[in-house]
């Protein structure tokens, strides 16, 4: 049975200022839990109704991690979730640093994304793919923020996301390709031939890039919209446009 | 100044059965009223504070509908968002007749579509796109549901949308083009030469195409994955998959 206090802690989690200070998440859910177990992120602690016990394939993982039974009641206590989904894992957050970065293989740039499905849809596209680097500036929405993690289905587990001053990352001597960033103008998207060390940037929801980054890139593009009488719609959602940015960049050779 | 009573009657308009029950929907936000009260919807009120009235550029619009004034504390009350915009309409809920599709345009079908920012966003980009008409499942979420007018940035009101039978209207003689579906295996996307008359389905979020549905379509097609070692995500978000048909569908003609 979970104690009060310990009910306490987990729900805190939710909260950004209290990842911060225990460098912990929280992952819900059979999909994201399952591919949790099965990543090199480390999981502290692993909850689950007796239902999913029994149903969800855990036995197999022949995991170390000990799983506490509760009932759907606690769950319903520590969840996150509007409705819970059977099992909750707490992870350690994971902390990538900037020189691990692989200049050989696709990477993809956030200026300022703010929305948690956003990113998190994003980092699940990547993951369709192949990329498996995603640089953010520091002013995006944390990975580990619920919504995120429940928007990548999972693919938070397998894709890289490092939080770092974009001008200087941009800046870098390593990068080997061209910088590409999207804007409402620019190179047509269809006539760039990629190469697979080329980077893509996309901006924020609202404002798009940011000038200091824009400085930074070697051609502006845009995906083209299609003309006709009158009004259209003014933009993409930023999701959309990295996904169809991605699908250019890499998702052809498939 | 509001009444109690109307207060009331407005903050029903979130919920599916008071919409239905009314015929009216509530759009909120600069852009999507603005582009709302451009369009041939029929908008019955519209409040707004003063500080919108004087910067909007409505006076401009030489609209015929007056323009409460209200203040920010009531506008609270009636807004859907949890971060009101200064401006609220209440716009009659548009009854197309699947009579008046037009068989020579891009149509898209939507089978089962949930999520209500999952429509919205998709809804945004056909309009970003040049598609103009939208068929939807009976059990596609509502277009005038808040989340899906806020995710269509003003796109709602340039887009018609559909509710049918699928099906039925997919047995129409009236269809000229291919009826593709978007599945998890088929023909890559790429190899596809689209026709201005063909049709692509997207599916339910979890389940994808359904039974009936997938037998009235003439090819299966798929967004080709990156393969690499490991694992990968196992699908693209919903949006994001009918937003890469579009795409591939009618985007490379701009």
């Amino acid at each position: 049975m979970l104690s009060k206090n310990r009910i306490s802690e987990i729900r805190k989690l939710s909260q950004k200022k209290f990842r911060e200070e225990s460098g912990l998440f929280i992952v819900e859910g059979t999909k994201s839990v399952m591919d949790l177990l099965r990543s090199e992120l480390i999981v502290n602690e692993l909850y689950a109704t007796e239902g999913w016990m029994e149903k969800s394939g855990y036995a197999q993982l022949h995991c170390k991690i000990p799983c506490e039974i509760i009932t759907e009641k606690e769950l319903e206590r520590i969840s996150c979730l509007t409705t819970p989904q059977e099992v909750l894992a707490i992870a350690v957050i994971p902390d990538y640093d900037i020189q691990q970065i692989n200049y050989q293989e696709n990477i993809l740039v956030l200026d300022g994304i703010r929305d948690p499905g956003n990113l998190g849809t994003i980092i699940r596209t990547a993951d369709w793919f192949g990329i498996r680097q995603v640089v953010c500036s520091p002013d995006c929405v944390e990975l580990t923020n619920p919504k995120t993690i429940q928007a990548t289905m999972g693919s938070f587990s397998r894709i890289r996301v490092f939080y770092t001053d974009l001008p200087t990352f941009l800046s870098s001597e390593k990068i080997q390709g061209r910088i590409y960033g999207t804007f409402m103008n620019g190179k047509s998207i269809q006539d760039i031939v990629f190469q697979q060390t080329d980077l893509i940037i996309i901006g924020n929801e609202a404002n798009g890039i940011s000038p200091a980054v824009e400085k930074c890139i070697n051609e502006k593009i845009h995906i083209p919209s299609q003309n006709r009488k009158g009004e259209k719609a003014e933009s993409l959602n930023a999701s959309i446009a990295a996904a169809i940015s991605m699908y250019e960049l890499c998702g052809k050779k498939g």
